[in-house]
């Protein structure tokens, strides 16, 4: 049976997953990593799929990065041995970490507060276990870190000790500046992208001018290890939704929109021809809540609307959903008879706004494989 | 060990149900549709949990509603016989329900097409099987459906046959007006929730008048179903969010508060003292992207701030959210030292937006017991 017909048999909504396209994305940016000659990390949050984290490790990815334990535990069941937690750590997940530990995992951990780190070192003295950490510095106001100049910085340095082995061990420093996300020009993201790099580096040589080991300076977001043209004092980089890209990505202007590798594919379940309404049976639940697109420049709705073979489809705008519920707008000649245009039973596939997001409604993903024969089931898994 | 140092030991971010809450919330439901006479058939969307929708049939519900076949299959193993899928059946769906019929459960079906009442019935004809259906009657306009008074309403029930017992046998109308959720006034809503009861009466009795059996009337929404004042001709109705309720069932005024059941339990992880911020672990990955509040009176940004014991806390007010981070803002006298006040590893309860929207983020509720005991663990479903 071609692709095409095992689509048309699914049972919708179903998340679809591009292999040739994410084969390229992955390619694209281990390429310019190895260009950069820094480490890649893949943010494995996006995919929460053990085949997919498998290849971006044999495209040349050193570890990985994850927003949760339970992603830790999951990848390293799934073989995965070299794991960097990059959301601060807190004491009611201490003895999570150890135990992911003494179960063979290298994990490293991040703290960005005195509090958490003197309680880490204590937790791994008291335990007879070392951890190795990093420290969140901001580089951009976004969100969570310590400033480059601060003088908690080096507080934070302090706090973390080791004491005949045991303890909270400072490894480096890590920055993420997501307010990359907001940007849209090619200047703008690498002047952004050399804003993180100059202050990761920079609070990385106040803690070894403080008498502190720092041998790992982490950084990136997609839109930033994109855009970097130099990577000086830099050892690794982080990104996650370049897997997968999507329309977030392709509106900040870092990949098109044929390189969007995910799209949800639902089906035409009735029409109000008065409203110009196609009815689907993707709604939110099925695309997530996420508006990503609504303070860019083109605001794509629930997600961009495309034919079975992922073209878009001219006309047809994604503007309202209920849970089970897409709600489509027809935005040509009203005198077109929807129902024959698009009859009950057609499908459509939806680009989303963000993969993240979108992928995270979904327990698995139906892979359009890139040998273009059968459609295969790649598990993936949420909750913490 | 107290309910209060169980909470603090949980690894969050965690959904939290208050059952006490949530057992209020379903007895003043039944009593309502007992006194206005009419069957009352629960929409197992919100909670996508057993152990809820037994409670909800303990109480006296008859049935229940779904929004997936895959809602269908999950609460007929867990030992509910009669489902209703309240959503437009289509043709690739059609096995699956077959299936589920074959297997006993008794299942209702939803058409608004006369495509999909025609191979529906074809369908049931072919394999020897009868489809019992409602017609979806649109009186409000918010989505899908057929108007009361249009002549396709009487066609999509000729559509409808049964030939020696098998086939498509029209059961009832059925009608949802959802527009309700965007009113806030009593006489709104008692003035919605009558145009809702009229125009599915209307409908069924046109249908009646051409010849057809019209043995259900079903209306609902949790605003019309809690705003009613008489239900003459309706025979069942039905509800979902009203189990658990949510921040926008409040503004809409049909609970307080008090009645939510649900909550995020999160953790303080970092803070932002110039910036006034402090970072938790409950990002939108466990509230969901449901903005829902942010057209109606009061903006809850990603929800209600409250203490661990689920009372608001002044001056905390959760503005903005990445995956795994929640930013929550404070909007008191900047002199208050931030990590003080709210130190590293204390903890928030958030109130949601949307309660269905929030449950889908996790695999489970932890359950805030009735007796006040020990928290307890009911696992919940999601995907199709």
């Amino acid at each position: 049976m071609s692709l095409h017909d095992q689509l048309c048999q699914l049972e919708t909504p179903v998340l679809l997953l591009d292999e040739n396209r994410m084969n390229r994305n992955i390619a694209r940016m281990q390429k310019r990593m190895d260009q950069l000659g820094v480490a890649f990390r893949p943010h494995a949050k996006t995919s929460k799929c053990p085949a997919v984290v498998q290849r971006q490790i044999a495209a040349g990815a050193r570890g990985i990065t994850v927003s949760t334990l339970k992603e830790a535990e999951r990848f390293h069941a799934a073989g995965v041995n070299d794991i960097l937690y990059a959301v601060a750590i807190i004491p009611s997940k201490f003895e999570h970490a150890l135990r992911l530990l003494r179960a063979g995992l290298q994990l490293t951990l991040l703290v960005e507060s005195e509090a958490a780190a003197s309680q880490l070192a204590q937790f791994g003295i008291d335990h007879g276990q070392r951890f190795e950490v990093l420290i969140e510095v901001d580089t951009d106001g976004h969100r969570s870190g310590i400033e480059p100049e601060a003088q908690r910085l080096i507080e934070v340095a302090k706090s973390l000790r080791v004491v005949s082995g045991c303890g909270a061990h400072l490894r480096g420093v890590l920055t993420h500046a997501g307010s990359s996300y907001s940007l849209n020009t090619p200047q703008a993201l690498a002047a952004m992208a050399e804003q993180e790099r100059a202050g990761c580096v920079r609070a990385a040589q106040r803690l070894r001018d403080a008498g502190h080991e720092c041998a790992v300076v982490s950084v990136g977001s997609t839109p930033t290890a994109l855009s970097a043209t130099r990577l000086d004092g830099v050892t690794e980089v982080r990104a996650g939704v370049y897997v997968f890209f999507d329309l977030v990505m392709s509106e900040v202007g870092i990949c098109s929109q044929d390189d969007i590798a995910l799209s949800v594919l639902c089906t035409v379940i009735g029409h109000r021809q008065d409203a110009g309404w196609i009815i689907t049976d993707g709604g939110w639940m099925s695309m997530s809540r996420d508006r990503g697109t609504q303070k860019q420049a083109h605001d794509y709705g629930y997600g961009l609307v495309c034919n079975i073979d992922g073209r878009p489809v001219p006309g047809v705008v994604f503007n309202d959903a209920n849970q089970e519920h897409g709600v489509l707008a027809w935005t040509g000649d009203a005198s077109v008879d929807l129902e024959k245009r698009f009859p009950v039973g057609s499908q459509f596939r939806i680009v989303p706004n963000h993969a993240c997001a979108t992928g995270a409604q979904h327990p698995a993903y139906q892979v359009l494989p890139a040998d273009g024969q059968s459609l295969a089931r790649w598990d993936r898994f949420s909750g913490w």
